[in-house]
């Protein structure tokens, strides 16, 4: 925070960075008074004032009624208008698309998902082109009123080539410049971000990774990939491919023989809970059939879960051999699915595997959402400079 | 940065706050000038010469000269004063101890290396306090000018018991207030931390990862761990057990039949080395043995090294496939006498198990002094502060 004698002197950027300030603010407390503005950010009364001003002329706060009850004065609240900006949403996954418009508070006016018709790259983006446009007139928008797009994807993308590296679940989307076609889904600002980074921001949002520094979201489905924050933040490597644990040397697949996929991936993803299962004769065509399958007691899929349980514990312990997380949240389709047959089984297993007491590891509480939300929180924060730059920093000072 | 006004009314906390600035940017510089120190840090020139007086008062820097040659008048440069503060490093090996004293620049005043006395807790502590005297009596220092001295050591100190963790090359130090007992080898303010968390450092400071964001130190030797650098910072892990990939799930090991070991570092480990050369029928004393052996194409050596490739490509892929660091450095025993044999072989058999081109990976230049420039290079970025504190925040300016 700077400040300079309070008022009067203050200069334009001075005054740009007091309001970024103020804004943060509010946005953290939802409401706040002026005194309480002053006293979080340091600033004088007077320089608030100048700020919420701004603010208010610009669009972006509103008052919205007074603080009573404590002693003093009441004191005039003032709250962010949630109509001054809107973040969309977009799970892109081979099943399903998923989508949420949501206001710039966060407040979610629109949800949407329908089965994915990722056979095709083109037929995908016109599916999520259509989407894209009925869920924004639902909300009673125009196409340019959405402030930024997050899109979640599988794989890694590419900035260079505009491609989609390691989503073989994708077909299409390994070409050069296919990720750059979803600019055409809203036209407005977009960010491609892999599902499974946005699924560990949303567990750090509004799930079990509330205040936790160091934990990891471990997807374990169709496809299996791993959100590691770090410090409160996400941790993407060097190259973007931190938490490709599909390529953790756990089993007896030869990646060779499966290019795109990974050791681990092979025998634990969803496909691979499958061919076990099949080896074993049964007759199953999902990997939800053979969980289910275990719950009855049948014996050949309680063998194909016992190996699931030792794959995945040899992959956790390979994470926490690195990382010494906090917490382990365990996603996606199998995460959901099978928690109850993988938890317990798992943790036990991994004490036998680690140094020490193994970290706790969960199941998460946001389901299928947890992409699509870590799509909204990672989509609000962004949106937020974004609104701010548009509509306060690029006005001259009145 | 902190200014208001400039001069007359500087309250005594941002007086404080502008001379610790004044300091990092002369440490950071080695010698600067008072107009260098307003430009970098902001501060107006009187506000830089009140603490440039302050600093010199406190014994903290000195004038050492002149700059001249460029155009205007000569200005007068100032730099730390390196006997303001005294670094004594200390690598507890369960082969060698290591000790080098410097000064508050980094200058090394005494280096010594002695065969360790690991065999017992109290001999060991005996030996490192006798040495500690000679070192410092040999810089003419007193004990009481020590200003912080930095242990390295295997495994990782439970601050709670007081117990070393994880360190089965130091009989007795799994004990309770073992680590304290380290307090009395030099008397001075002390820092424990993990030997290989401090190679790491060492290697950014000093080594391969100088300008590195994303990094990893690989020790293969007695023992195996790993230090994590990400963001350009060390990274410990929840509990400080990032990094110990002695537990990574590979090779046959079996880690109940070896307690305090993991699977990847019973196969994998020096003893490791040995024991496989043994079991192929080899008379051998050391890895290193196996290692010459294997130069002369003695067949089974070559069997060894082969597994040990092995072994080495399947543990890095879970590095990778984790952490995706833009550098991996070889170190540690194994690392510095087999880098010929091990760093080529390990990065093609990484290729076929990893998802992108592998990290470079190199054989530290550090070799056997990595841990203890590490504990340098943290010691000194600690003592420079301390030494801030007592002469100067502490004295109510004058």
């Amino acid at each position: 925070m700077v400040s300079i004698g309070g008022t009067a002197s203050t200069t334009s950027l001075l005054r740009v960075m007091n309001e970024r300030a103020v804004l943060a603010e509010i946005f953290r407390r939802g409401k706040a008074s002026r005194p309480e503005l002053a006293q979080a950010t340091g600033l004088s009364k007077p320089t608030i004032s100048v700020a919420l001003a701004d603010l208010e002329r610009a669009r972006l706060v509103r008052p919205v009624g007074l603080r009573t009850g404590s002693a003093g004065r009441a004191a005039l609240l003032y709250e962010v208008r949630p109509e001054a900006g809107w973040v969309l949403a977009v799970d892109v996954g081979r099943s399903y698309v998923r989508f949420a418009l949501a206001d710039l508070v966060g407040e979610i006016a629109v949800r949407r998902d329908e089965p994915s018709r990722a056979g095709s790259h083109a037929e995908l983006v016109v599916q999520l082109t259509e989407l894209a446009a009925e869920v924004v007139a639902e909300a009673g928008l125009a196409a340019g009123d959405v402030t930024l797009t997050v899109f979640g994807t599988p794989g890694v993308h590419d900035k260079e080539t505009g491609a989609l590296r390691l989503a073989p679940n994708l077909p299409g989307w390994e070409l050069p410049g296919a990720v750059e076609r979803l600019a055409d889904v809203t036209g407005s600002p977009y960010i491609v971000e892999n599902d499974v980074d946005l699924a560990v921001v949303g567990e750090g949002a509004y799930g079990l990774g509330e205040g936790v520094d160091h934990f990891v979201y471990v997807s374990l489905g169709t496809g299996i990939g791993m959100g590691v924050v770090i410090d409160g933040r996400l941790y993407r490597g060097a190259r973007g491919a931190a938490g490709e644990i599909s390529y953790l040397p756990v089993g007896e697949g030869d990646p060779l023989s499966d290019p795109g996929r990974g050791m681990f991936e092979s025998v634990a993803s969803a496909d691979g809970v499958v061919a076990a299962a099949r080896n074993l004769g049964m007759v199953v065509d999902s990997a939800k059939d053979v969980f289910d399958a275990a719950r009855r007691g049948d014996e050949a899929a309680l063998k194909v879960v016992s190996a699931e349980v030792d794959h995945v514990a040899h992959a956790l312990a390979g994470v926490v051999a690195v990382l010494d997380p906090e917490l382990m949240v365990l996603g996606g389709g199998i995460g959901a699915q099978a928690a109850d047959l993988l938890i317990g089984p798992v943790s036990e297993r991994l004490t036998r595997l680690v140094a020490f007491r193994p970290p706790r590891i969960e199941a998460s509480m946001l389901g299928a959402d947890a992409v699509l939300l870590g799509a909204l929180a990672f989509g609000l924060a962004t949106a937020r400079d974004l609104v701010f730059e548009r509509l306060v920093a690029v006005t001259p000072p009145g």
